[in-house]
């Protein structure tokens, strides 16, 4: 946890005349920035001509921002190749699922795999951290921007088709290991080289799950030798400075957890309310958080990045007012830009950074706010981020985080393997963790979400959505943890290549767990599974595993057992809908021997460093009761009486 | 006002036995008919071999119809060229958004920057012309049919890419300025020479809005010059006859206002059922009127043509019954046809063209009814028809019209820079106009649609449901009108080239109405904006601006003001609601002296060179009520108990 | 009607370790399994290198299986062309409608039309046939797999249009006839030769619709003759074997009635559960029947094949669990792969064959269930099977079937040409034509399902939902049987190539029954045509046809009749509503002297060999009233009281 959070913002000199920026480089120390992002996406102006350099502008910027006391971020532009390198290299670019070259006009212009890209990126990025490594005004380093925004992680070029040829063969070694592992037996599908691999687009029928789910890895492992090109040339020419990227939120295409391993610190881009818009929400919450967006959005994203940067991370783009990329975009309720950046500090953020410091009034994103408005004005949130650069420094956090009590545990690879061989049309592997993690999160834990390669040992409750493939290590490791352990459905239901592992599901979980699928059923979404559960009616959906074993079911319905367990185990045959989840958690919570705190639907409550955070997500004021806030409570910010984005901070009594 | 309205019909010599066409010509002159389109696809029979030319049927089909004393409208048969000219020259083809080349096996197969096309259209129009231009018959030509049907304006074809780029050079004259106005240094998308520029389809992402706002431009200035370059043609070589052009409903792809410079007088093609079928109308309208159309369908395309042609103005294609080309075709309920003509002759047309003679047997429109059956027998429409050319000259117009007093400012342009850059979900600005154009017609006031280019000054109330650029010029227009002036959000917020002004929304017109919109916000279909106006609850719905000004608020919602006005000049925060919308046109209505007359939801007035009409488009008989038609009124047409598609008319108490 | 039916199964030996081979034969046979289908995915395990076979492995199943005493049916590998040969040879690969090859991945992955693959096609049969022609164990081929699966019958590709051409060269002799039959004069489409006829797909606008038709026709037509040649090969190889093909259900692209007619047998693949969920029932059956299939999917598929069959049939895929290609895959009702054996025998079947053996591990189908699971074990379904083949022999089928007394008239090609060209957003004539056969099937009576080409004598009460192009000789075919014939709307609407006959519709059926359909409308599906039909209040749908007779209607509305009839021949306006239809067959059944049994909901009947077969499709128990199963009737499966997926047996009272 760092102790001294601190407030920037992302800035385009480009974008502005160069008269306007030593003002703006004053205005934002004034209001308390102490960062500043910059560069990302200006290679068009730093080598406008075919190796012709102009660093002359970017020194000036540099140097400006510098004299200001601010710390700049310097991002490498790899985002957007300029027009000429393009139309020099067509082959640059990456190729839609349709067959089609993804054309010049916006951004992310190029494939992963493009070596003609590669030796274009390293170029310029070497050219850009040898100028810059050693400035004394550069802190940081972002390397491109948002890898695979807008569906840019798979490609189906011909330079993509070769390289995944190169992957499979360094996987596989010969091409007889491959069809083993993929059965190609089947439907006749056997390769004689891995010359002969096509990637799995424009097939007359589904093509084989497990070339898809190797199609989907060696995407992911492109992003990441891609960043890991960058980040070895900046550590090279910079090498005291963080390197850092920039996640985006409900994105899954690539392993964030691999990337994160070759970069210093971690960085995310929160947009609540736009998320809220194009999320698969209910139409209540929909209307109720319209201006908030749902209460679990940014924290779900906080919560896993952590985990990812091993306990180092930022926002580097926090929404300030109403965005331009969602079919509808209200503006926050006053006050959530200064929420939003408090819970990030609740949930460890060392920095939280606004995108962007003035509106641009050009191009594709002309109609998202910024701090200040195109007229130069102040937009709402210049107050609201002034506020809480005046509050943080109240926050006093008193030790280092003690590790989160609970885990939940999320597996990339997980999604890819649901995602190329879908198990039921309800079955939508983040929607289940999102869901299970609100589920969890409203009984007022701190919650880490956890790679299965994470060690285990600091909680005391696991919750695991679905963990398609296990060996005998990860199940050892959940065994021999202390913590009770909750899987859903499909855990153990799949071998590392895609197939049904010869003991069938759940796979090496039998060996602690004994219990077996003999067979799976998938619903319609109208159809739930009736049972009861201590007690009480439970339903769940999508999905139904019948099992052979001794265990007695700690749930049942008509259907069979929906719940086992043996010692800290437990197995849900059915995807649990949220009162069940949350009935089952409570049991493994209380055997765990964990108190909750069962929060109102609005509210929502995180600890750190000493200090309690309380969050008031809802459109009307809310009174918080003393089983939250302590009768006695030593209040830092706000109090209980919660206004509409109201937050209050007291110090946890130890 | 054309004092002698007529009626025609669109007629295929070439689809009939020769032997037909005398008894053919004989009919539609016993019927009253004076008018007959022909030729407007007869390309293949006209030169059905590279260079050779077959006259002889047309030359016998054009006596034909003259012997009977029938006007000859021709057509240039540029919407179909022949397949031995595709086959010799494919650059012809359009290409889709998709990349793809748009076929040869239907119509309007090219594409209109296509160089050899522009040079084959020139090619067989003179031919044409040449021939027939100084033939007694002939009293009219169509241009080609129906521009830009079937999403042919824009194209992505390599010819395409071409023109482009030498409009955006005329245009900018040097790179720099297309940069600049396009703001292409976000995302580095500068360009360093106009070659550089790509048609902004398949980018990875939206591409720079103004980049796609001018190729849409670009677009509508292809079908202009491509309009022009047979206008000139025709004119050459037949100079005393009107050229037309049959233009389609809520079609707006390109500019009619200037393309109808090119032409004598504007064409429509009026499919009302059709085009309820195909509209986002509610569910109880499609209900209620499944065998009328809409009730303001037809009249919005009249007002809006009859400016286009300065006045001059044919229904070019009237629906006589079902048709083929909408998911469900009902029969107009008996005395529709002769409704619709009689509507369009209060609207001011000259000539109303049924579409078509006889039912055709054979390929695409099949199921298309005429005014004959394919075994020719007669349709229903047929006595319809007769009805109607007989009532014709019962209708004394007294005087030339008189501007009406009403109008609505209609942009295409501004069509296209919403289109360009979707301002929400709920925003069709096509939708919007037509919202507003229904709301005011349900007051009894003649309405005209008008260019921003028009003259002002005859009227009384002016809406502008959104005008995003504005100039200086415009605006002192607007404020020195005599009208009240009701702008909608967006007005004044964009300047030419699709990026934010300077002094913000709404730009030039803060000089005479002095507010500033600070932020906007856009909101999903379920939110409603709730406000008081008058004393009533309003309501509004999709945009809300928040502005700073001195002026008070003539109606507030808790969320701000949400219409302001100085002087004459008032200007909406949001889309009003139907109501809402309804209430503020009743204030400047009061405000500016007009009387209105509110009318019952299925009856719909139009007054007429001193004669007024009355028409029930309701499926139940009506009594109108005296307010409407007055007690002592001189009945020309009809009576105060309408049947339903009942036609009253009577002479307007001056 | 077969005397001894008997169970089978699919098996892939190349998927299992040899040495699981001589087990799974004799576990199959101590099942009571007779048939075992092998090899039809096999040509990469046949010939794993361009002209290198491997017989060895085959040899060695073969008579594995043969040693069992197991009848082997073999099919072809032309389904899944080995990679090696479509690299070699992409000129196989079929086109998709969006000009896109159709890859390797998968399967079916040719086109019909490649002349490659046709050589490539025979080279492997004629390898195949002539190893294993006259192997002893050898009782029966199958070709290829489920022609047209993955919508394969329908190619746009080059080698597609380079036969087209010549087809239609065959079919029309001069280009001038082709241009008279599709009306080309219309948009000049005119063609001056065969060689400029391009595919029918990405066409600015549809496509002239009598084009559509013969590509319709053409496509299935080349089905035709690959399957031939297939099948030319077996028999000179195999004289003494049956050969089948496996046909899927709800698919209609080519035409079945003719395929068969080389072939000895029928085979088709029976997934009720599938069909279920991804088909157009309403939500309240998909509930219902979400175990257990709408209960006349199956049955129709029976009485169609059945016909195609000349008697002949089996199910050649039997669903024996969940599947995997459906989005929802619940798991059958304990009793219904019983139920659904027992089904298909009723309706005539010689076999049954359940899909698969033992459920695969890997690739596509990894989630299909079979008889055993994949760990070897048995699954759900094995145990009903094995009731199954002790329960056939008890049934003794004492006569050859009498021809059914109903028939319902079905042709592929009028499927065709109302695809070519859509008559209102309602009408799917399978869809009507299914609840046609579902209304009907309420009453009791058995089915068949007939080519317009099928003797009508042994009839009583003739059905034809729709029979758009009619001649001479089949309504004189019509008129002369004995029974009362029901035609829906749109009979004899049309010539064979899809335009309107001179004599308006029903074309040629004015002769026999004298009515003219003048015009005709579509309407929206909220719309229902109200009227009256033996004094009830009855409902048409999607249609109605205004006509000229002198008849008078049995059926009318406020908007014309909706019934009428000449002797045997009656004709409907307008699509009925299930009760209107069923008061219309109650009528034509009360005239031909047939007695109707009518069926709760659930309860489904079937008489077959002088046995009554009975199934309840309920999730209930149900007790068969006295007027379906006779008081005192000799029962040989179950009884009265019928639990959900019950089936009783009796011996039918003559």
């Amino acid at each position: 946890m760092n102790q001294n959070p601190f407030l920037g913002v992302c800035y385009y000199p480009e974008h502005w005349p160069e008269d306007q920026w030593a003002g703006d480089a004053a205005d934002m120390a004034s209001l308390g920035l102490k960062q500043v992002r910059i560069g990302e996406f200006a290679w068009s102006r730093i080598e406008p001509e075919p190796g012709k350099f102009d660093w002359a502008w970017l020194d000036r910027a540099i140097h400006t921002l510098g004299d200001a006391e601010l710390h700049v971020m310097l991002g490498t532009p790899t985002a957007t190749p300029p027009k000429w390198l393009i139309d020099a290299h067509p082959d640059i670019l990456a190729w839609d699922r349709e067959g089609r070259p993804r054309k010049f006009g916006s951004r992310r212009h190029y494939c992963f795999s493009s070596e003609t890209y590669r030796r274009e990126a390293a170029r310029i990025v070497e050219a850009v951290a040898a100028r810059y490594g050693n400035h004394e005004a550069i802190t940081a380093w972002q390397t491109d921007n948002e890898y695979g925004c807008h569906d840019t992680v798979r490609s189906y070029s011909p330079e993509a088709a070769r390289a995944f040829r190169t992957w499979l063969e360094q996987k596989y070694g010969a091409v007889d290991n491959l069809n083993q592992a993929w059965g190609t037996v089947f439907w006749s599908q056997e390769y004689c080289s891995f010359e002969q691999v096509d990637l799995p687009n424009l097939t007359v029928t589904e093509p084989n799950p497990s070339h898809v789910l190797d199609f989907y890895r060696f995407s992911s492992d492109q992003v990441i030798s891609f960043n890991r090109l960058q980040t070895d040339i900046i550590r090279k020419h910079s090498p005291d400075r963080d390197i850092v990227h920039n996640f985006m939120g409900f994105f899954f295409d690539f392993d964030h957890f691999a990337v994160s391993q070759d970069l210093d610190c971690v960085g995310w881009d929160s947009y609540p309310i736009g998320f809220l818009d194009v999320g698969p929400f209910p139409a209540e919450d929909k209307a109720r958080y319209m201006r908030q967006g749902f209460p679990d959005i940014a924290a779900f994203h906080h919560d896993l990045y952590r985990t990812c940067g091993r306990g180092r991370w930022h926002v580097l783009e926090q929404q300030p007012g109403a965005v331009n990329w969602a079919p509808n975009n209200p503006a926050p309720l006053s006050g959530m830009v200064r929420l939003w950046s408090l819970e990030a500090v609740a949930h460890g953020a060392e920095a939280v950074n606004y995108f962007r410091w003035r509106q641009a009034p050009f191009a594709q994103e002309q109609m998202h706010a910024g701090l200040k408005r195109p007229d130069g004005a102040n937009a709402p949130a210049y107050a609201e981020a002034q506020q809480t650069s005046t509050e943080l420094p109240k926050l006093e956090f008193i030790d280092k985080d003690k590790a989160a009590k609970v885990g939940l545990v999320f597996s990339y690879d997980a999604h890819w393997l649901f995602e190329a061989q879908q198990q039921a049309s309800g079955w939508h592997y983040p929607a289940i963790v999102f869901e299970w993690y609100a589920t969890l999160r409203r009984t007022g834990l701190n919650i880490d979400i956890l790679s299965p390669d994470a060690a285990f040992d600091d909680y005391t409750v696991l919750l695991v959505p679905s963990l398609p493939v296990l060996d005998d290590a990860l199940v050892d490791k959940f065994a021999k943890t202390k913590a009770q352990v909750l899987f859903g459905p499909r855990t153990g239901s799949k071998t590392p290549t895609l197939t049904i592992p010869e003991e069938l599901a759940p796979g090496p979980l039998q060996s602690a767990l004994p219990l077996k699928v003999t067979r799976s059923e998938s619903f319609p979404d109208f159809y739930r599974v009736n049972g009861t559960f201590a007690g009480a009616e439970v339903q769940g959906r999508a999905w139904l595993d019948h099992v052979e074993t001794e265990l007695e079911p700690l749930a049942i319905s008509d259907e069979g057992g929906l719940l086992y367990n043996k010692d800290n185990l437990y197995y849900l045959t059915t995807l649990p809908e949220a009162p069940f989840l949350g009935a089952v958690t409570g049991m493994l919570a209380q055997n765990a021997g964990v108190d909750l705190t069962l929060l109102p639907p609005d509210l929502r409550l995180r600890e750190c460093g000493g200090l309690s955070f309380l969050f008031n997500y809802g459109p009307e004021p809310v009174t918080a009761p003393e089983d939250i806030i302590p009768k006695d409570a030593a209040l830092i910010l706000g109090d209980r009486d919660m206004p509409p984005a109201g937050v209050c901070v007291w110090k946890k009594q130890q």
